[in-house]
């Protein structure tokens, strides 16, 4: 009753595939791109045979102000265009290709990362810092996307929450890490760009951080979730939103917390909570924990939005000296800043830094090269996580 | 001590993204695609002003064989090129742009699956079937990504889990539904394509479908996890992979349910187990629910990939009759079997019916139209999903 004849190329096209994969078999030539060498640097190729111009940007090209940097393709006899990278510095590093003048990302390069409303092809060059956002054989912690009540803010919404291995089969407390995205971030923003999972597995299972609870929720008050994850659909994120830095995300706060130490085991006291964020997420940072002045011990600032006063106009932030005086006189163990040489927020975080000096509220600085980039955030969290919890 | 002269574009500029990002803040007109109609027609636009053809192909259209279809998009004087389609039908959608015929997404649409070593745009067309796949605003279960020991393979393998709301903050137990996905597929495939985060939580809030806990595994026994989740870092995935189908993945399933029973608060009985996979989940399925003949009381066979027997060599492929014949005898609640007329497996699935109806093994047989797809699987889950429990 069985056909004995089954054709080998069914077999091959059995299981679980729409018919439009099948391209990806029929494909013809098998490009790989991109190709990182034993010696870094990093080929590039793309298919592009009626082409008559094809560009690459990438992140380490240097960039015109905000104009990213790019450079031609050279066509080869084949039809593909190829590019061929200096050896570049251990990092995820993103790219995207022009294609007469049409910006398309790399067909033969699946790994994507969205970053607002741009999608751009990622890839890991190791050897240095990027070990820390690899996914490497040590024991990995649990990466949930769950959904909490917000009270105060009348809304349902969606958070991720890394849980270090070993938390869900034991029974012992651990300690809480907040971690904050920027503008145009997310709940998912630390975990897709950040390699935050990367990093905390990593780290501990080296023994260099302290198992922790690391949670990152959505600072963008009028958002329940990241883009494509609400009721809103599938739709065209934006930069700006509404309310995400008028002192409503601070004074919402509390119902993330509440939530974390009413759904987790964890050590809720100072000593067992830290916050931190990049550029909105440091301005939110520092303001959360000066508002609720005995409730954090481990603050970091990375790259953080530090305004000008007459810029924030909600009554959060007013009292920023007599607040940061009552957190300096409560005590913490530790107030982090970093930022980057060639960050357009240097300036706004060596007056900051100059106000804490006035106060005597000590602090730990590091100085970076660079910019506002997640190069930049990943070094951070790589270099904060290991201080924590001590 | 604070600059007055706060630029609006540093305040524009300020918060948590690459330079790179900048390109969707200073890219001109803004280009909408798709554009879904109240009709369901779809607009979908291109700026490519420097291409000689542009062609859209989109999994609506009639496939031939297993090239996918596709029409040309029409270039309109400000080089941008655009497709009307007609009114689609009430499902997730997937589609690809071909320009001078170089293979790319759209780069309007931000919303991305990989299916296998293909990126595809997807858009939801509601009304339908597919408003069960859109995130709607009811009460939200967890969807956590986690590792286990396989101490069978001798793995840590990871898992995606679905909790329903209320899980987490309750006490009472749980069933668990095993759902099992495609050749080519991982423990990613039925959150990305399948929908099955927002299946569930529709039909659970509807009260169509009993709040249950849903386990998806990895069939791919030579992999700790999905391509990019493993230590084997980025690279292009391939549809075949080792002992998939030689009996590896039925006979190392118990660890699976070891680790969800001894996890999680479930109920642990043949009345609280149902296992269900597409393709060669469908198969799986069918043989790990016969070879533990009196583990579940629900089996869903979707498109299943049902070999013939001289095709599988493996031992725990023999005696099919035999062991049918004790989960027949052990009794079950529901044994499922849905099926495409235009699928490529119609005949086998036939022929298995035929080799039950023998037997007098009951059955559920669910034809639809349509062939090999996840339109098909979405559905499928849809209407499986509600009899499970009961």
């Amino acid at each position: 009753m069985w056909n004995k004849n089954f054709p080998v190329i069914v077999v091959f096209m059995l299981f679980g595939f729409p018919a439009m994969a099948q391209q990806a078999l029929g494909g013809g030539t098998q490009i790989v791109s991109p190709e990182i060498q034993s010696n870094n640097t990093v080929i590039f190729r793309l298919q592009a045979p009626n082409a008559r111009e094809v560009k690459i940007s990438g992140d380490w090209m240097p960039a015109q102000g905000w104009t990213p940097g790019s450079e031609a393709m050279m066509k080869e006899e084949t039809g593909v265009w190829v590019y061929i990278s200096t050896a570049l510095s251990s990092d995820l590093h993103s790219y995207s290709f022009t294609v007469d003048g049409m910006k398309c990302t790399d067909p033969n390069n699946v790994w994507l990362i969205r970053d607002v409303a741009s999608v751009f092809n990622v890839f890991i060059v190791g050897g240095g810092n990027a070990d820390l956002y690899k996914v490497n054989p040590v024991i990995h912690g649990t990466v949930a996307r769950r959904w909490y009540d917000s009270p105060t803010l009348g809304m349902s919404r969606r958070i991720t929450i890394y849980t270090p291995a070993g938390y869900e089969s034991g029974k012992e407390k651990y300690p809480v890490l907040y971690l904050l995205h920027g503008m145009g971030g997310d709940e998912e923003a630390w975990i897709a760009l950040g390699r935050a999972t990367q990093i905390l597995d990593n780290l501990i299972a080296q023994g260099k951080a302290k198992p922790m609870i690391v949670a990152m929720s959505n600072g963008n008050v009028a958002q329940e979730a990241a883009p494509g994850e609400s009721s809103l659909g599938f739709y065209k994120p934006t930069m700006q939103l509404p309310n995400s830095m008028d002192g409503k995300f601070e004074e919402t706060f509390p119902d993330i917390i509440k939530f974390i130490e009413g759904n987790y085991r964890v050590k809720a006291e100072k000593s067992g909570r830290a916050i931190a964020g990049l550029s909105m997420g440091g301005f939110h940072s520092l303001h959360v924990s000066r508002l609720y002045t005995n409730v954090f011990d481990y603050v970091g600032l990375f790259s953080a939005a530090i305004l000008p006063n007459d810029k924030v106009t909600s009554k959060v932030y007013s009292d920023l000296d007599q607040t940061l005086n009552r957190q300096m006189k409560n005590g913490y163990k530790l107030y982090w800043i970093g930022i980057g040489k060639a960050d357009f927020l240097f300036k706004y975080n060596q007056e900051f830094r100059a106000r804490l000096d006035q106060m005597g509220m000590k602090y730990v600085y590091r100085e970076s090269e660079g910019g506002h980039t997640w190069t930049n955030w990943r070094v951070y969290l790589s270099e904060f996580a290991p201080l924590l919890f001590k």
